[in-house]
């Protein structure tokens, strides 16, 4: 049977551990990423030619970026139920990423005359990266492309890499379009990152690149990080579920089990008041585990599991906020009282009837979360990722003078004489 | 004499090389530094008496931090004048950073029972790098500091590399506790970085580093990436000024001087519809250069400026924008009406009596920016950087049973099983 440990009984060692899970490694990727990067930067034509020499022959750039006919043929394409359901997840992460705009723009009067302000304007281009293979994500194109463009983004260009018969799916050219972006590309990797970051074959250059991907993508994305700027690196997916006994344990098994059908490194946490209900799981997660369709990817990433049995939600909630987790489920009794003491999550589920995959794709909230811990540091991809503030300042003569000492002082100190003098002569 | 340019008779290659200036290179210093790095992390105590070695035997790891005393008689040596000054620019600074602040937390019901929401918190713990060396700023501990402070992070400490007795000038001392360091440590480079990142040395492990530095600081600072959080890479500072004529040149001639004689690889761009005020400001500055301070400094970065005479100040404008300054001036008439044309840059002075060198100080805003263009993506340092962000949803049953097909349609669309079945056996 799985392990049930108890918190309070944990080693150090143990602790950290758990704490310190599995992130994706670069390293292994970056040196071949950088090879293609370059063979880019040289000659683009050239290199993605030779990339899809093996089945795409006597490729012209112009086929690179999907056609309107495709986009067409895609919505006739797809399945009615999905598009309805990509629809009404649409409207709901729409909705909530309005609800974060803040002021557009404000000022203050600090002293007589000094006035200081910000304005908040959209990134003007912004790429996102959808991956390929034989997973598809639609989701993914709505959480990425959506925030964007209700920060008002005016250009959302996507790029994700062709499969059989040179085609991108018809669920990410329906998805993508539907969050807003007026372009497709079929790029993938390197070849992607590469072209969004520096304007290539026929890509627009971006202020910005999202998106998931492989180890490949990511090594790339960070490869090209200061000619552009990125979204945070994700790591596995990770989910902290904490109870009090209160729900049903067969609810917080499929919570559990759907954190580890992600990804072989994915992590799952389950901290409880209540020892019976953690045996009780225990027990179930075995008996479905060789049941599961995802059943090989579930079997490697239990080693990351950890099942624990606490004295006092405190405790847990103690616990969570050292692990920082990506998805934290409180399965408690008025889990609204337990929000305040939430100091370190990606974003947070409160009480029985809103699980993690309810926020992986409909409630609204953003599912690219920060991992690993990073939720110490990083919030949630939002809005804000698509915003810039510029500050501005106008003082008049008598503000100025009010504050010429102040300046002229502390550019002497700093010895910066044109400064001084850049006041000085307009007093 | 300096040379003056039509901006309409540039050719593209002259307008690239004037957009894209300089930036530091981390390339050489790099391998040295993950040098460091690694030896601080096999054995930080040997590491650090290695390195002091040579101005200071037998270290005890608690005189790294500036005790009590240290900062009481920083206090007693620092210039009145001084002090004074950095109380009057802390004060706009707290002020205008605290009117930053967006709402701590709110919710929405996006449908009937389905809540989501968003909590602000600020950061835990954050290290702010301080440059030693002949040159002192304790604008920047100003700059550094405050905005985490306002934005609620409990504990913000410090690490500048001691001088002269192993000492911190006490201009830096002062300013850092002034505004708001809770401890200072006397380590800099690959040191303070890697202690700051990592926990070494008695430093506690901060949950982002900011702060400028020399290229050696801001290689370790990028080279800690991820394991702690980090503000953007500084480049040379620059300024990009726009006139119409109606200033007096010799106000401009200074604010071009002053963003000249920060850095031998600084920028300054001036562009003026009047042909005879560019002509009257390059005759200036010429005959002001021998007599400088910084000659040197100002002799080596003239090389990034340009002198540009224009049409109208839409044109000008619209090269700012390319530019993406990291300070922008527009020394014009009306200046507040061409506010809502600026695109990018990292902070804009309007009129006469902003200039770039209040800014600099004491005007409130921060100036700490984006440089090199970056404005095109990023925005200066402000209470978000020390800030994150926590989402947060909660469904009833009803809800949920809305929800379900949604969720379920795209959790079959992408083979994710138990996420299905997590909403299943809830309905």
């Amino acid at each position: 049977m799985l392990r049930i440990e108890h918190l309070e009984d944990l080693t150090v060692e143990r602790k950290n551990e758990i704490i310190s899970r599995n992130s994706y490694s670069f390293q292994d990727t970056m040196s071949i990423t950088l090879e293609i990067l370059n063979s880019l930067k040289q000659d683009p034509v050239g290199e993605i030619c030779k990339e899809y020499a093996p089945f795409k022959q006597n490729l012209e750039i112009s086929e690179l970026k999907v056609s309107e006919e495709e986009i067409e043929l895609a919505h006739r394409q797809i399945d009615r139920e999905l598009l309805k359901a990509l629809q009404v997840a649409a409207v709901n992460i729409t909705r909530f990423h309005e609800a974060q705009l803040e002021r557009p723009q404000w000022f203050t009067e600090l002293s007589p005359g000094l006035i200081a302000g910000r304005i908040t304007l959209p990134l003007s281009r912004v790429g996102v990266y959808i991956p390929g293979g034989r997973a598809i994500y639609p989701s993914s194109s709505l959480m990425n492309i959506i925030p964007a463009k209700v920060a008002g983004v005016k250009h959302v260009i996507a790029c994700s890499p062709p499969g059989e018969g040179f085609t991108v799916k018809p669920e990410i050219l329906v998805s993508a379009t539907m969050a807003g972006a007026e372009s497709i590309y079929k790029l993938g990797g390197a070849w992607a990152m590469g072209s969004m970051a520096y304007g290539f074959l026929g890509v627009p250059k971006v202020d910005k690149i999202v998106g998931p991907g492989s180890t490949w993508a990511m090594a790339a994305k960070i490869a090209v990080f200061g000619v552009t700027d990125i979204d945070m690196p994700a790591g596995p997916s990770e989910g902290f579920i904490i109870s009090d006994g209160s729900s049903q344990h067969k609810f917080l098994t499929w919570d559990f089990l759907a954190q580890l059908e992600h990804d072989p490194q994915a992590a799952a946490i389950f901290v409880t008041t209540s020892a019976e209900e953690a045996r009780e799981l225990a027990e179930l997660a075995e008996k479905l585990l060789p049941t599961l369709s995802r059943k090989g990817i579930v079997e490697d990433s239990i080693k990351n599991a950890a099942i624990l049995v606490c004295k006092t939600l405190d405790d847990a909630l103690d616990f969570a906020n050292k692990y920082a987790p990506e998805h934290l489920q409180l399965s408690v009794r008025d889990p609204l009282s337990y929000l305040g003491r939430v100091k370190n999550a990606g974003s947070v589920f409160l009480g029985d009837y809103s699980p993690i995959a309810a926020g992986d794709y409909a409630s609204g909230t953003n599912h690219v979360l920060p991992t690993g811990g990073a939720a110490k540091s990083f919030s949630g991809l939002s809005t804000d990722d698509f915003l810039k503030k510029i500050t501005f300042q106008k003082l008049t003569l008598d503000a100025l003078k009010n504050l010429a000492p102040t300046v002229m002082t502390i550019a002497e100190a700093e010895g910066l004489e044109c400064h001084k003098k850049s006041i000085k002569v307009r007093l």
